[in-house]
């Protein structure tokens, strides 16, 4: 565990159960020939009109609050959907409004999506998101300062650590809190387990539930013996399926044993963590110097 | 289980053995160059000329009634395998006429499409089809108005649901049973286990028959728990080999044995559930404004 | 099993390893500029240059014979590999001068690449190969015709039986004997499950030898019980690995141990099959009627 | 094993556990576009700001020492990982400056990215890497020669081989120690089991460390058989991750209790076959005859 990160009731790990609720944006974002695919679309329905409400009730009947990223265009989509999930107790976090990856927008794209993505949320929950993670978890170099300035209290979308950091920003100012980081990885994602989507992704055979979950408790079980705060994500429209919503109730069943492990929504990891990670991490931008990839003519 | 669905014998969840008969005409859809190939074209070849028997075998001897998809274009070519398919006692049912998908034809070439599928398999068996399945389950939205005004009962390409419902289309007429809509899922299809056919789908490494059973048994135990309607899809070019199909004769021997589920072919699950599913869910179309996808200029 | 096929010894399932010693030419064949790639040349020289030697230690110490489809111009390159394998007792046979597919040749230039692979393995071993299997398992409509003007006895590049089947060519003559069609199928192949080739093949997580194994006895196990003949292709520069060949070693005595299977290269299998298979089978072409496939525009 | 080649203490085996510190370099070579994404750059950056930490815990506390390739564009932005690499006693070897395969560059330019690359891992360590693996395993043709002449004394870059060889290069000398070259292979490499990073690499769904491990366990059972060097490639960015590392070492502490395998880095295994495995290879060119592969025009 990183040296400066101490969780409570002495637990060596904290986890989290994350919810991507892409909906048919993240489809048509990645590919809007699939808009004409009222199969495709179907498909990417399931989770707003399906398995949100059946993850609902096993988080309910577990007992444990988590936070959902939805896009703002889905929310205006299903707006019942997202007071649902607010009223059942958990974090609403921001997710883009398109799902339209920052890496391809210019900064006042970016900054219009963020915009547009948070008053979607704020009219239908009254709470403007304090969390955000970037779509298709492809973060642009411009977004935390974009964030900072706004107020958001932590992104979830960079890879690069076990433990919640400070994220140094262009926008740092004496007495803000700083943006907390709290990593993920593909590794934690049932997108690269279950997804097949013609067109869009086609990673190769759908994996089985024992699969998926064999893979994430084996990264749980690393993090608790070297620390770690482990983010899984989830998305309805696959995780919200009866078999695979079953291993996932299973898994959180398990989680909630384990004596080491503190269970929190991301903003309360956020809120943690905030006093205890030290000065803000500045990632150095990449320089010109290893972007010689001109190949010979030939 | 949806709320107003009620499965015969107290089952808590249906489930359905269907067959897509794709023969060569898949591949050519896919990719007209594999035409070329007298080795891929075998390779599809071997589900009507193979396969289709060995599973016609499994079915009688297991007393199971399934529903067979198959494009006219492979009726034309092999008649004979579509009326053993109807001798055996089995429903045939539409998947398009060249296999194309719906969603790269104008609603007039959708429409001669369904037409044309529908005239080679009535000449062929007598019956009209009543249900449809679009190909590469790639669904149009034109395509329910069209299936509606030409009297068919059922849809099986959607998959926004664990149980059917009736699926409104712009052809509602007082009076006229509505569309029901048989959902489907990737994750309930051999073709994402066991497909390899270069050019066309190349989607990893071939599965065991033992991975793909217990994907299709984890599903089918997650709607046992929460309910459902489990609509497994095979492929006789596929699932027609020995060892796929002696794997898939163990499965069903286990579904039928299990007191909670109520086996049957499609079209006897849309007459079942025709009463009890309420009114038609519309679908919203995909508005305009979730279509922003300009990237930057740059 | 087919009803016109009796294996020896009352065995109901016919077996044989095969394999295709593709070397460098089946990399250059399918990407040209992996010829600039010692590091890519050298992954496929693993197979004449190591793999091959292994395979022949293990073929002898469980007394199997074999058969070993060599391109002409891998044979050019390792003439001594190729007298090594013909010094062994096994088959050499035919797969292509330059491992290209001949659905990318015309009729005279697939003819030249079968008369030189032909011309090239004679002057090696003193023998005209008697059976041919297409580069890349892409057989065209053209080929079984030349192969049958030019005497040989066999084809292995078809996947649409179980069983081999004589098989109708343009050039049938009284008094010859047909040409034996000794079917393959994708999933009894070492390529889907081990190969790993940037830029040709990238198909997924490489597979342990374990996984491949029992895909490959699931098929067996299969074809012990609907009757068939499994025909197992290995490529030396991919099962010639250690632990692969020791896998591969642990199946051969396996398979050795079945009473109800005969063992033996595909030249004997086809000899054996001659006489039973009854009229040769004709492939229809692919109609013109089953080519629609223009998009609509917009 | 190779006749020539004998390990210290009888084993009939050697292994090397080797480390590829890519970086953000790796990414940004197969893609510029990966440069403006500030996720994926910190899916490379985990390598060297938390994975090659924890490796080298793992490696003090089982006492192996080993070897790590280091890009030498990585080893300018993370200067301190590559002191404290080599502060543990293990070999810095070279792995290109900007990772750029040295198949699409020039004689010239690979001369350059190969000097560059010594220039700045000497200016960190004081030392000049004696040994080289090229970025992405794409060894040109011309770079052994370029490595000889620089006094290079291994290369670990091919796949043609189980045991090291001495490789003939265009610069060969009376006197001067030949090029050894240590072979390895894709299926004893951790970016195909777990790397997903994408418009990058997608190759299927993420495994388990425990298919990991297993694959690599019988490789190496494999050339416990027949002998070998078994040289396994971890990259920090992935296998530092915990549950893989967790796995690493545990494997790490299965293979130090086997008393026929010898655990060293690859600068000891160059130095201690050197004397033994007789004149040096000479790898054919690839001649023109074989690049035959113009399609048909149709």
């Amino acid at each position: 565990m990183g040296a400066d990160v101490v969780w409570p009731d002495a637990a060596v790990c904290a986890a989290s159960f994350s919810f991507d609720v892409d909906g048919e944006a993240a489809a048509i974002a990645a590919d809007p020939a699939t808009a004409r695919s009222m199969s495709a679309m179907s498909h990417q329905a399931y989770g707003p009109l399906v398995g949100v409400a059946r993850l609902l009730d096993i988080l309910d009947h577990r007992r444990v609050r988590s936070t959902f990223f939805v896009p703002g265009a889905t929310a205006d989509r299903y707006p019942g959907v997202v007071r649902d999930i607010a009223a059942a107790g958990h974090e609403i976090a921001h997710h883009g409004y398109h799902h339209v990856t920052p890496t391809t927008l210019s900064p006042a794209e970016q900054a219009e999506q963020l915009d547009r993505g948070s008053d979607t949320l704020e009219q239908l929950t009254g709470l403007r998101p304090v969390g955000y993670r970037a779509p298709m978890w492809d973060l642009s170099w411009e977004m935390p300062g974009l964030l900072a300035e706004r107020g958001f209290q932590y992104d979830s979308s960079l890879m690069d650590g076990d433990v919640p950091y400070a994220l140094a920003t262009r926008s740092e100012r004496p007495g803000r809190a700083p943006l907390i980081e709290i990593p993920i990885q593909w590794a934690l994602d049932d997108w690269e387990q279950y997804c097949y989507l013609p067109g869009v992704t086609e990673l190769g055979p759908i994996q089985t539930p024992e699969h998926a979950v064999a893979l994430w408790r084996s990264e749980l079980d690393g993090m608790r013996r070297f620390g770690g705060c482990w983010v899984l994500t989830n998305h309805p429209f696959l995780s919200g399926r009866p078999g695979r919503a079953a291993a996932l109730d299973a898994l959180i069943a398990e989680v909630l044993e384990l004596p080491d492990v503190w269970v929190a929504p991301l903003a309360d990891i956020a809120d943690r963590v905030r006093g205890s990670v030290g000065a803000p991490r500045a990632v150095a931008p990449i320089p010109s110097s290893m972007l010689r990839t001109a190949p010979r003519e030939d």
